[in-house]
């Protein structure tokens, strides 16, 4: 199905705080945090603590855990920037475009009439992140 | 933030019996069933029982039960079709995309080389989704 998990991942080593991060929140269970290539104003994620690759190897227990979180963190996304919907969407294995090999959720709030920018590599300015994500924080309920 | 949730929608009238489905499984949380405008091959949906009209009013508790179920049809679909990949995409209110009321994930197989369908609104074959249903039935673990 899908080659096993590499610890040497980028999520795994930001989970070890080798790598900095724009947080959001972080609790026993999952990090909250702001995408570096944002598709839009606000893009964040939520990595679960529990490794695996992806949901097709996810254990049941972390996707429940899990879930209640992004849902946390797509509200006070939509609030914080007043958006107009937001887009949930999780990627498996690189065919349907996942890059980090570290189960993830994007979230990614949508404006009327503005259109996604695609994931092309192109790093976002670190101030505008660490902003963003003290927007959404003081949104979180 | 939304409008409230209209009973009205084509999902709740799917989950009174009211409009036939390809039903791939069914308990007590939860749909599983074929999109009858799929962007790919063995395109599917989990809608909760419980109503929201997305993530962003749903109980905690609905999600908890709901993604193992959402991570079990996507094993399935992709064991079934032999897909190279699988997304996982949930839209909240229009400007994301979203078209029905009703809470639901998409489970999209994505296979190597080949680009997704438009959601432009064309229904497939009824015989064709009854079949991919019957095959990501006997792929459940």
């Amino acid at each position: 199905m899908s080659d096993a998990y590499d610890p040497g991942n980028i999520f795994a080593k930001i989970l070890r705080g080798e790598i900095p991060r724009h947080e959001i929140f972080e609790d026993d269970v999952a990090l909250a945090l702001m995408d570096v290539m944002p598709q839009s104003k606000g893009h964040c994620l939520v990595i679960p603590k529990a490794p695996s690759r992806n949901l097709l190897d996810a254990e049941d227990e972390t996707l429940s855990l899990l879930m209640p979180r992004v849902a946390r963190l797509a509200r006070a996304a939509h609030k914080a920037f007043a958006a107009d919907g937001v887009v949930v969407s999780q990627f498996n294995e690189a065919p349907a475009g996942q890059t980090i090999f570290h189960l993830h959720f994007h979230v990614i709030p949508r404006y009327e009439g503005v259109a996604l920018v695609p994931h092309s590599g192109g790093m976002a300015d670190a101030g505008m992140l660490a902003e963003q994500a003290a927007l959404i924080r003081a949104a979180l309920d």
